[in-house]
């Protein structure tokens, strides 16, 4: 047994440290193979998070932090070399406050499990995806989950109040404010929401919770053109006063896909020739003046001419008969095997970038198919492209199409799911030189030995390190 | 002529750098004597702002970023030693972008500029402070700025979508972003908010802007328990939906002093011996639905008996006497000689260190007197005091009074304002030795030579620095 794995087990408990078995008969991400980490530590406590950290300094030793390991990007797989650091035993919700709206939690709870407890005590922890139920708050954070409502709520940066970090050296860093504001010096937890565990490991968290919403108003609606998109968006912006929550963008590719006869497709509510559709939601605090409002956003763009047609809920069951045209990912699969794409772009820019890469797919592989969706409301889109083919160097070919014609658009390689292993070599198409030298003088600051999350996001060379 | 000065006068042209009587008749900030820098600077581009700090890196010398020196603790002055670097020349909005709702704007443009530009295009800049008329976008972001309207848009931080910074070196990071999201690595616009031009010089931003808001409702209500207070504010976010734009309390010991029949002071239009005052301001898409639903949440907080008083403005000139009654600094300036300050805390926390720093002030000054008002739905207070001496050591052993209690409640020394120099010897009230540690780690890797703004906010010592 290697020396740093008797030193961690001399100071965690019996379940502590898991070797062999134990490691080989968990997966090491959602769509990997069997974990093949050194071993899986899996602390109880920021303390213990600290005291392995302090071991693996003093040996050198890289870690993986490890959340409900649902993240699209391979961003926490643990090579043979790493530790896989679970935070699966700090599952504590250790605090609901209804007097600051607020939730105090350990990294390794479930995200769902904090909406849970929120909506009990009539507030709303309004971050949301389809991974709910096993996403960790910590993952959501080291990642800055993105999800369902940004477009009202903003992406978990902006719901994080407080934060507790363990650093490399096993030093504790605790921040956990509970404040709205609070410009008592350099706010230190925006360095690690969002840096995929590369800088420090997040133990520890203060949410931010909203008030829970009464109402709830849910529409699919058709339009010819997509600077429509563009002004509907903008309509309900504005008519909808802070209540639009959701505004879901699919291009006919995706329509005809999710929708139909087949077993695997949804049935569509109206004509499925359209070029495009937005499934648009509102939540406020009074379901009939909400719902008036709603309609009368919805027949002012009908008059305008902004949309061509539209579907509204009447009830739950058909609010998420629409929710399940959007989010059938059965049918996606049926593109088997395809590459996923998670890019933002300025509104105004999207349209010309995507005739640019349809053109060059196209003329590339001329059998290929794709198809277009995505959080319109937050600059998100999701490309699903298929060539037929799966193999590696054909998927890099794709990237290339897909990432290399955003540098012209000022768009990003990744929207909401991050960098990870997955897009660190396209990074340079959304981000400069200087702002690459930047994030590699952060890392190699906070991080020196390259210990935490090494090869993810970036590729650092340390002197003596991984 | 300095070395300096004469290597500046050669890369800028002839108002690029001012000296002698054209420094000293320029003050160094709102409540400050003459300006007493070295010489001011005036870059036109941020490329000239790279040239200014390429020289000053060469030659060591240390530059203090001025925007439109309406801050409250002393976070520009510039000392002997310094060149002030004013961006007063780079006032330009560059876009307004109404696809993305964006403005792309030099850091030197004066708040209301962009609010008046966003308005005039149908949408809003909603940051929003008394100084607006002078205070710069550039200082608004460095101070991750606050103010009216914090309740529903948030501080400044989550305001700015993009950014560009001229280092210490300076090396141009430009994060010109104009998406809600992108995960493309580390978010490097967050190390640069809010940190008081010591990491960094922001010169160019993109805003997000908010759709125009087509209503207003305004209410003042009186309330006998501070629990109340809490409850009520909580009753506002549930039944106004997201609305809510301001949830200003005046204790009785402030209303006392702005409401009454002296000159300086406003008409009371209620009675003015409730302990408890509340401005409540909310904002919509429809201005007859929004008022229905503003009158029927107070109603409804009169039945449940959180208010014993209320009302409502009618007028827009009503609307404007009530925030008069909040805004009345000539009131306040009654007590001078006073010390202000701007702390926060946690809601259930804020009754219990009033009542323990009022016990020390009686205590130790019997004819002291001092009264409390804030951002409340932001956990922001902001206590006057006054002992009747301006003396620095009264002063500080104010400070230590209402600072030290602040460790106990896990209060922050600023909820707004910033550290600057003013609060620097208060910050280890707030902020852990590890915290100070890891602010000091920032500083020494980002600007090792300690150039950018020293002296504020942290003390470096740097072996060959200033």
């Amino acid at each position: 047994m290697s020396d740093i794995i008797t030193a961690l087990k001399d100071i965690l408990d019996s379940g502590g440290v898991l070797t062999g078995v134990d490691v080989t008969s968990r997966v090491a991400g959602w769509a990997e193979g069997a974990c093949e980490a050194l071993a899986v530590v899996r602390p109880r406590n920021t303390s213990e998070v600290s005291e392995v950290m302090k071991l693996c300094n003093q040996y050198n030793q890289s870690v993986v932090t490890e959340g409900g390991k649902t993240g699209m990007v391979r961003g926490c797989i643990a090579s043979p070399g790493d530790i896989a650091l679970s935070l699966e035993r700090m599952n504590t919700i250790e605090e609901l406050d209804t007097a600051n709206g607020t939730a105090t939690v350990q990294a390794g709870v479930p995200l769902q499990l904090v909406q849970e407890a929120a909506e009990a005590a009539r507030f709303c922890y309004p971050m949301d995806l389809g991974a709910r139920g096993s996403a960790t708050i910590g993952g959501t954070i080291s990642t800055n989950a993105g999800g369902n409502r940004v477009i009202r709520y903003g992406m978990t940066r902006g719901l994080v109040l407080g934060l507790e970090v363990v650093m490399a050296d096993g030093t504790i860093v605790s921040s956990m404010n509970k404040m709205i504001k609070n410009n008592a010096g350099y706010d230190l937890k925006q360095l690690f929401i969002g840096s995929e565990g590369t800088l420090g490991i997040v133990t520890r968290a203060v949410l931010k919770l909203s008030p829970a919403l009464n109402s709830q108003q849910t529409a699919l609606v058709a339009l010819e053109r997509f600077e429509q998109v563009i002004s509907l968006l903008q309509h309900c912006q504005r008519e909808l006063g802070g209540q639009l929550c959701a505004f879901e963008v699919m291009w006919n590719s995706y329509f005809q896909l999710v929708t139909g006869d087949e077993a695997h497709q949804k049935k569509a509510p109206m004509d499925r020739n359209y070029p495009f559709y937005v499934l648009i939601e509102s939540a406020g605090a009074d379901q009939d003046k909400d719902t008036e409002a709603f309609e009368y956003a919805l027949n002012g763009a009908l008059e305008e001419g902004l949309i061509c047609d539209a579907v509204l809920s009447k009830s739950h069951a058909e609010r998420n008969a629409l929710w399940e045209i959007r989010d059938n990912i059965e049918a996606l699969f049926t593109l088997y095997p395809f590459y996923g794409f998670d890019i933002s772009l300025p509104l105004d820019r999207m349209a010309q970038y995507l005739a640019d890469i349809e053109q060059t797919l196209s003329a590339t592989w001329p059998t290929q198919r794709h198809v277009v969706f995505g959080h319109l409301g937050d600059g998100n889109l999701h490309i699903v492209v298929t060539t037929g083919s799966e193999h590696v160097a054909e998927k890099h070919r794709v990237e290339d199409v897909v990432y290399s014609a955003l540098e012209t658009y000022g768009g990003s390689i990744s929207a909401e799911h991050g960098i990870g292993l997955e897009k660190k070599n396209y990074l340079h198409h959304s981000r400069s030189t200087e702002e690459l030298a930047l994030m590699r003088l952060l890392k190699t600051t906070l991080d020196p030995k390259n210990l935490l999350n090494p090869g993810k996001l970036l590729d650092i060379t340390v002197p003596n390190g991984q």
